[in-house]
């Protein structure tokens, strides 16, 4: 059912998209096509559940290739799945699609949605496509943690270490329009960092994952838990790309502090795990940097190179989102 | 963090959001705050999961009030789970929200969502806000049936009776301007048939919700199960406001099976258990009403009162929406 000029009708759209994604796996007894999804949930585990939104113009824009859409809308869920220890099972997308979208650029996002869901292997179990104003997809991931081992935000305590994965300010660079390749590879297609965050689930004390920069995200784990935190500049893990974008800065850390979008885990684990937590970051494949110590008060407090404090800026702000 | 001219920033947004919600219920280990919730899925039972949109200019408008807004968000959602004879349990709710929206408008969204909540005993246990061009609120559900009892599409046999509850056409005529004010209820404020649909769960072979009419709904409970349905237009359920409105009309059953968003429950039953259910949705207190038998072949046909077969319109269009 095409509409004018190459648009996608309502049946050519669930068409296109469902047919390119995983729709079945762990748990699926029913997947799309009747009035809700049913599904078998693991024994013994907890349910972990969360909602996220990318729109065009506030997320991604039109350097965004369809794929990496569809890859960032499903990996910005995963991301919050990791930072609870999750594993992923079960996904169900809402589109939103302007008059006179391309089928062709729907195809191609659902491509990288799936793309993204088959590595993870998770299934896409339901969704709902609505005209909208602009292209917007909201995707609820489902995933599984064996009860009571979950990692939350409200579990720091005074003298754990503070550690983050990865590299930092990658995505915020890959903005810029002369970004090198691998920091808009960053900003574009974000890696959820689900196997350290099951390798650190008796290791760490709370997790977060870090989408509107470290300073902010840091502090709402801080703010969860009750406690401050101390940060060094000068440990902050940066990749080559980064360093070489921020040379000459007055704050080359900046992007690492402020920048949104890394989608690395930051977490605490007291000092007598830190051994333990490098090598399951080690199995993971990813590295695990300290940064600094979970402190008595409150607040995220930086210390640049020479031992002062620095301003931390504001965070991120993708057009204020949020999550609650 | 209000931002200029009365528009609410951030976190406003969320805490008047949040506040005005139902966050806490059966199996929430916990609610909004954290990176996911954490959810117990009641043993042995199968969960349920679906998302639906509603869009501003495309599901509502102006005359909506903000508390219209969001009860029928969650209303739509919840009659998927009563057409697959689920009980809610928890809802995630992400919210679009263009720049300037008075935070009162959100206020009254919350409380219109946290009443129909409440009446259904659901907890609201994470979200998300997002910068929009329009208003719009994706509301994914999550419930509960017994395993192997779920309600589903493709079930329906030759010989099975069609029924359908409450009356058809109301939320259509709602839509006129100088429509009565029970019309235009039950296009704001739709009631998720959810006792129903747990009544009939050894009853029906087959069921399905009326959010695109019943000719285009049944079509797809019939495409599902491979098999036809005839109706009688004469025994469509009509309100008396239904009726006084198409008064004249040479169609007077059109609204009844071509318009939307009634949110009824089309179901078959056996010719022997036609007793039974008549009887659960007594208890349901609501009417239950046979409409035509399904045969053998495929597609609805529509009898009219001279026994000829009625032209049938194409059904609801809310600008082309659909769920997969």
């Amino acid at each position: 059912m095409p509409g004018p000029s190459g648009s996608a009708g309502e049946f050519e759209l669930i068409a296109a998209f469902t047919g390119l994604l995983p729709t079945s796996g762990e748990g699926v007894r029913l997947g799309p096509g009747d009035d809700a999804a049913l599904l078998q949930p693991p024994r013994g585990e907890t349910l972990v559940a969360t909602v996220d939104a990318v729109v065009e113009g506030v997320h991604f824009d039109r350097r965004y290739t369809p794929g990496d859409i569809g890859w960032k809308a499903l990996a910005v869920n995963l991301s919050d799945l990791a930072a609870m220890g999750a594993r992923p099972l079960w996904a169900l997308v809402a589109l939103g699609v302007p008059r006179g979208a391309a089928a062709a650029r729907l195809r191609g996002i659902a491509r990288g949605l799936g793309a993204c869901a088959r590595l993870h292997g998770l299934a896409v179990v339901g969704g709902n496509v609505t005209r909208a104003a602009e292209l917007s997809l909201t995707v609820t991931v489902l995933g599984a943690v064996a009860r009571g081992r979950a990692l939350r935000r409200d579990g720091a305590r005074a003298g754990d270490l503070v550690l983050v994965s990865g590299t930092l300010g990658d995505a915020a660079l890959g903005l810029a329009p002369d970004a090198a390749a691998s920091l808009r590879r960053r900003q574009r297609r974000p890696t959820p960092r689900l196997a350290l965050g099951l390798g650190l689930r008796r290791l760490a004390t709370a997790a977060i994952d870090l989408s509107d920069g470290l300073a902010q995200d840091l502090g709402h784990l801080c703010g969860a838990s009750g406690v401050g935190a101390t940060l060094r500049a000068a440990d902050l893990p940066r990749s080559a790309a980064a360093r070489a974008a921020c040379a000459g800065r007055a704050d080359p850390w900046g992007p690492a502090l402020s920048g949104g979008e890394d989608y690395e885990l930051c977490v605490t684990v007291p000092p007598a795990r830190v051994g333990a937590a490098m090598r399951a970051a080690e199995r993971a494949g990813v590295s695990l940097t300290v940064i600094g110590e979970v402190t008595r008060g409150h607040g995220v407090r930086v210390l640049g190179p020479d031992g002062r404090t620095l301003p931390v800026g504001q965070g991120h702000d993708h057009l204020a989102p949020g999550r609650f």
